[in-house]
């Protein structure tokens, strides 16, 4: 036993990260206090205020620390699409990286009936308020490629289709870079039957 | 730009935590926000009371927030062996799995002069009243086997053998579970200059 026991509690209560098992967070713990002590005051700081803080946008129900987040308040998004995503992570993804200069909305999660995860839990009564307004004139439908996630965007497209409103799904196929011969079967068999005319 | 400023100096903040670049710095600010926000709060408060809590052990130089360390103040160690290693992370490793029941003394660091990290840096002048002393009676010198680590071990042997105290090295050689045909050449020769008669 050569840790004393508020070095051993750090050591616990780093566990609450992503991937973070007894020996990296071990390692983590005498990282900061050898070296970085600044540092760890400034995150524990930060983390406190953005816990305190950080709620989610009204309209979009993204994490943001105001009530509606800047790209719902931006004046230069353009209203009539809707990107619908399982989360934050996935919304800075896209926005990041595509150029999309619509609107988003975040579902937190996707339908999960067995863990209880039903419409009401994605906030989707809002987005149907959000599709009644009359504003939105395309849904896209960014949930993962996974069982649930297309179970949630095919009730999402039903959602759109009752309401008129054009619904499109993301493309699925061959990643950038991606060497046939690795590209699994699942995908292959998508990216020859969601084929388009060569240029 | 699809973070708000508080998440975007939260995820600058987790930075500071060893191998966390900007990708993963957002995934652990999401992790936490979406589902561990009690989880950080508590992590945010251990990290305040350790970063003022914890110093050194006035006797061993590891990171405790005692003025004694709990291996310095126990009565079932032998005074008499003084372990010298460069970490409280491998003070925390030998005495978790070797057995050893002696006492420690951490340098926080090796000599590294082109770094300005000289004997005054290690606390050896420390180490040195610890030898004059007449309690310890041998040194293991558990440094790295790296350059520096030699070099900090075979300063520390002279030092030892000035005052007529025994020092010895840690064995090197072949790791537990090894295939020989993947072990380094320098491993190897060192493996074989300090062969022991088989059992």
């Amino acid at each position: 036993m050569a840790l004393s026991p508020l070095i051993g509690r750090l050591v616990e209560a780093l566990r609450c990260l992503p991937g973070v098992g007894p020996k990296s967070a071990q390692r983590i713990a005498f990282h900061l206090l050898e070296r970085k002590r600044d540092a760890a005051l400034e995150l524990a700081r930060v983390l406190e205020e953005a816990v305190a803080a950080v709620g989610r946008c009204e309209s979009c129900r993204t994490l943001s620390e105001d009530a509606r987040c800047a790209i719902c308040t931006s004046p230069r998004r353009d209203p009539r699409t809707l990107c619908v995503v399982e989360t934050p992570a996935d919304m800075a993804a896209i926005d990041a990286s595509t150029g999309y200069d619509g609107m988003y909305f975040v579902l937190m999660g996707h339908l999960s009936p067995l863990d209880g995860i039903g419409p009401a839990e994605l906030g989707l009564d809002q987005l149907e308020r959000r599709l009644d307004d009359g504003e939105v004139s395309e849904v896209i439908l960014a949930t993962s490629s996974t069982v649930e996630g297309e179970a949630t965007a095919h009730y999402l497209a039903e959602m759109a289709r009752e309401r008129g409103i054009r619904a499109t799904r993301i493309a699925q196929g061959v990643p950038m870079g991606g060497e046939l011969e690795f590209v699994d079967g699942g995908t292959l068999a998508r990216a020859i039957m969601g084929r388009r005319d060569a240029i």
